[in-house]
């Protein structure tokens, strides 16, 4: 799956190619975050069962949003100012961004405030209603989608767009100095809470943080939907590789070592692999909503209890954490905050709420408290943070970076799962080429749903990691196209189809991409296709020292594009979990060079070049990939130097390459891949699926 | 040559990984700019001829220091020590710095203050002497001579060795609280003397600056060598491309258009380049010691009169350039400051001594100077700076960059001399093999002796462009070696040999590296020399879209030895001046990735990878290349790719390739580059070394 990673939070600036902190690198990931659009219409989530029913794209699709193109005032507007003036709340412009409070790249429902408030759907985008002025901003993706779902009561800000303001920007321009500008706290990071706070006081404005309620859930009301309140499940020790005891116990060390005391989690995936658990709160990520705090001597997780099993529930206490309402999280920090407790937050990922709550609540509690651990506020990159007020570590949470490299069970059930998705997606190609031969109709909807069908009858099947790209033609040429069933074309048995997809199994997660043609591809096609195979092989076979971020990878998987002045405008790798978010950090391979964090053995990146002509045609090859000890034959300054090994095992189809532009080098590396292929899948298939794959795997000469 | 990029400077540690403002890529350039020793023993410039006379390594280098192993009281040290009672002084420690004021990297012997007071020649050192203790700082590559140069008064500071303090934690820890650390400030960087002035303070010591005289040349006195006093000469503009004037306006509108009304310029490379002149005041580099201030309508040049010749005077003042004393800088910044003028101030290059006197002037005149310019201390890579007290810009200057960007002459220049160059390289490989094929017994020194010998017959030659790096097996992986008659090792007919050199010639300057074996290598051998070279084809090869850093491209360079766990710990490339100094930014091709500057058409860089096994051998190869429009098929995104254009045209030696590595693109390249070196150089040779030249381009069969 492709990860976007311009900016699409008109709040959050791109950051400069220089000048890296902890906060910023994780302020490239939640724009990254929103690269899939959340469904809008995910399982409504009453019922209290544990098993995992998973709707058809179709299905999902059928669910319109709400009017569109009235142009009368819009009574949600009316009824949201009318709060502006309330007792306690008296501000002049409240700011709704798509955000939960976990900086969750897909979230419920029930949180999609900014769509409620709007009308307008699409994953990325960010409210703002003054007492006469409502303007939404979206980037590029959406532009066309926010015309069609605004009424004439809102401005459209196409964020990017030469001109046109951040949020910031505007309300400095619009409101008289001296405003009040409210926001949830609970819906900010603390970064992004202080950043805009920075910048609309250039014009004397206040920022105001309204603890008590959100004013949209205060109009929303009785059509809003419920919390998402499915059980949660323990993830198997087999698959978790290692348990929750020991887990704490690690993360106690880095915090004694830290000089904390306790440390607040509120990443949902953080916390799912913390404590083992695996919940089913939000489409494609196996999370539940939850604040975690780990003291030295104890752990309380914050959860809404009706989630939590008996089986769940003894699996908790015997790694000593206890269970606290997860509305009790502001009065829990305030009670650490006033026994003296040095908290660690990674104010990147915290929201402003709990931020805020322990600043203010130490500030009643005396100085020495800031004078103690000031000099530990050192960032993750050796640069020295501070944070206003009392001082605690803000690095990046040191969990993200233990998740992220995967223990032996982890990749275990990563590899398990790869070898059972590429079954259903050999058995979906094999489907799929057939019926188009036979000249049937289908829509890119249509063949979306069938490859969940082919999915979800493999063991262990629980949903689809993200909503699954299937563009024919130009639509493949639109990096995060997702088909409507009312919109979506035809797939052409004579354009180029891409098709990235993923799935959630109990074991793991994963994610690919292919490009295929039905029929007679162009040369033009083939050279790309070929050019976009050469990067992804270069990146494959890179063999480079430990401590080598990710970004000094990317351009191999660009050179041969480049090489006839091509390129790709996206990232090339992103991190996934085990049986988790299909994004995940720290790591990345990108352009963009502000990630510093080295890939590390035993992490998982995607590899995922690609190229798109604007109204043609999109090419992508996507396998995952695992970083591990290259064993080399000499270990030049007494390190060691890491490589790959693949995670995917699905055919590349042969007929797209323009086989002159390959070295013997890179035809022996497609070879040798499909000899593995045929060697690992075979055995998972029958009948003519397992024909497809004998087809599709045959070495080609040189 | 090969550019160290490790620190050197014991007062600047290697920054971090994240985080770079212009200051702190400029911060790395001074490091690595010390990376050629300056010789010690240079010509002694007494002469006020313009004829350029240089001696042979064997002559430069018979000259030894000073005495080196006396353990009675150092006089120097005790006079030194006396002055710092003196009234106006009043200091408790004195740092001397390798600098000049212009933050060169060869230096003019009379500002060899460092090595006067310490008795330590090498290159890299900073010597810090309080009134009981005296210490020097150098790095690795000087810890077994700074051992046999130094006295039992010094303590050997071995910087970067575990537990090792920098200079100023030293004086943190010897100096009682309240110390007053007393500094040149025309020898420090206004941002050096900043971070210093900041960590000493925490333990309450105060930078106390000596404007008045440099207490080292008070001691120093009557055996002080002569500051350099040979003519300056108009740079042709058939050479130059480009005359004064424009340059200089050029330079103004960037002035204007930035809100300055006048730069300061200390770079004295970035002087000889905007005036169109050249000197000979230090060995290596074709600059003048002087300070240039271009104002809004006008400029002026600060500069011993005595060099300047009618025709230079004449060239000035067409261009508008009057001359003042060198001496006369500070009290015309005071005047500046007095009429209000906003200098464009490049604290990184600038020293401290100019910067403070701007400072301290602006705060005598009112504050309205400081908010007329505080919003415009933007960096180079937008982020905002600003300085302390009245505040101005401080950008890069932009003289880095236009003199980095040859044009069509300076790149015609620099063809033409690196052909000449060729011509003289291969007379003299000729010759050596055939001296070593007739067993004569050569030293490393004798080689380096007979290479200038026919380097400098040919037309418009000048000067070497830095020491010859002349290295026989194990000393090839010394990657700054630099052979010493009474020591040096003879070269080996059996071991690789590694010669690093380059030349100033009227029209170009350059820098070209080759390793050779005159019997039968190893098989190891072979394989690293192999693996170099596809470094060095990568490189050479790459396309890449424009605003590319050079960082990106440093990685290509060493897969080939990262895939079987080797490395160099160098950087890959370096700007190269055109008839200027050998190393010049603002570009570089390097694994450190703070340098943001994109590789531009016209730019020069240096491509050599290497491979060093310590006690055995080093393998380099090194062409000059320049950045060039690729004139790709395809402009992907609307922009220009570009890749680069050799200007190095010599043989590489096909012995020590082990074919079997190579693919049929390489030898493609090899081939290809063999022809193109005979095609070019073949017109220039005759006898035995055309025929040599014939030998050593045929190509070699797939």
């Amino acid at each position: 799956m492709q990860r976007l990673l311009v900016s699409t939070h008109p709040l959050l600036l791109p950051p400069p190619l220089a000048a890296f902190s902890c906060r910023q690198i994780r302020r490239i990931l939640p724009q990254s975050r929103t690269a899939k659009p959340p469904s809008f219409s995910v399982c409504n989530c009453s019922s209290n069962s544990s098993t995992f029913k998973v709707k058809t794209s179709s299905e999902l699709r059928s669910t319109k949003a709400s009017s569109s193109t009235d142009s009368q005032p819009d009574p949600k507007l009316t009824a949201l100012r009318r709060l502006f003036s309330n007792p306690g709340i008296a501000i002049d412009a409240y700011i709704i961004p798509s955000h939960d409070a976990h900086q969750s790249e897909f979230i419920a429902e029930c949180y999609m405030r900014r769509a409620y408030i709007s009308g307008f759907t699409g994953s990325a985008g960010t409210a703002v209603v003054t007492k006469d002025k409502a303007a939404l901003w979206t980037d590029g993706r959406y532009f066309l989608q926010a015309e069609k779902q605004l009424t004439s009561s809102w401005i459209l800000m196409r964020a990017g767009n030469p001109g046109v303001p951040t949020t910031s920007q505007w309300l400095n321009d619009v409101l008289p100095p001296g405003g009040r500008v409210g926001i949830d706290p609970f819906l900010f990071t603390s970064d992004a809470a202080e950043e805009l706070k920075q910048v609309i006081s250039y014009n004397n404005h206040e920022l105001v943080y309204l603890y008590n309620s959100n004013l949209v859930d205060e109009i929303w009301k009785d059509n809003r939907p419920q919390p998402p309140n499915k059980p949660v499940r323990v993830h198997d020790l087999k698959y978790a590789g290692l348990d929750v005891s020991s887990k704490l116990s690690n993360l106690r060390t880095e915090l004694a070592g830290a000089g904390s005391s306790a440390i607040v989690i509120s990443m949902l995936d953080e916390i799912a692999w913390l404590l083992n658990l695996r919940g089913s709160d939000i489409p494609h990520s196996p999370v539940v909503y939850a604040y975690l705090i780990v003291e030295i001597d104890g752990a309380k997780l914050f959860i809404d209890d009706s989630k939590v099993t008996e089986e769940v529930s003894d699996h908790l206490k015997k790694a000593g954490v206890e269970l606290r309402p997860y509305s009790s999280i502001i009065s829990e920090i305030e009670s650490l905050a006033a026994q003296g407790a040095a908290l660690w937050l990674d104010t990147s990922s915290v929201n402003a709420a709990i931020v805020n709550a322990y600043k203010a609540a130490c500030d009643r509690y005396g100085q020495n408290h800031e004078k103690k651990h000031k000099t530990r506020t050192q960032g993750f990159d050796g640069s020295n943070e501070q944070l206003d007020g009392p001082t605690t570590l803000h690095k990046c949470s040191p969990v993200s970076l233990a998740k992220a490299i995967k223990n032996e069970q982890e990749l275990e059930g990563m590899k398990s799962c790869h070898l059972r998705d590429a079954a259903a997606i050999c058995q979906f190609w094999d489907w799929l080429e057939t019926e188009i031969s036979n000249n049937r109709t289908l829509t890119e909807v249509d063949v979306s749903d069938k490859l969940l069908q082919f999915r979800s009858k493999q063991a262990g099947f629980l949903d689809t990691s993200f909503d699954t790209i299937s563009g024919s033609g130009p639509n493949g040429a639109i990096i995060h196209y997702r088909p409507e069933p009312e919109s979506c074309s035809i797939v052409d048995a004579n354009k180029l189809f891409l098709l990235d997809s993923g799935a959630q199994y109990v074991d793991g997660t994963t994610d690919i991409t292919r490009t295929v043609h039905f029929g007679e591809p162009t040369s033009r096609e083939r050279e790309c296709f070929t050019r976009v195979l050469q990067g992804h092989i270069a990146l494959d076979q890179l063999v480079f020292p430990e401590n080598t971020p990710g970004f000094v990878m990317d351009a191999f998987a660009r050179s041969s594009l480049w090489k006839v002045g091509l390129d790709y405008r996206h990232g090339t790798g992103h991190g996934v979990g085990a049986a988790l978010n299909v994004h995940e950090g720290p790591q990345s391979i990108s352009y963009r060079y502000g990630n510093l964090t080295p890939l590390v053995n035993g992490m998982i990146v995607s590899n995922e070049p690609g190229y798109y002509e604007d109204h043609a045609f999109g090419i992508r090859i996507e396998n995952l990939l695992y970083v591990r000890s290259a064993e080399t034959p000499n270990r030049f300054g007494g390190i060691e130097y890491l490589g790959f090994e693949k995670l995917t095992y699905v055919p590349i189809q042969i007929k797209l390459l323009d086989l002159s532009l390959l070295s013997a080098a890179e035809i022996d590396w497609l070879n040798n891949y499909h000899s593995q292929v045929w060697e690992k899948v075979s055995r998972l298939l029958d009948g003519s699926a397992r024909q497809w794959l004998w087809d599709n795997t045959r070495p080609i000469m040189q």
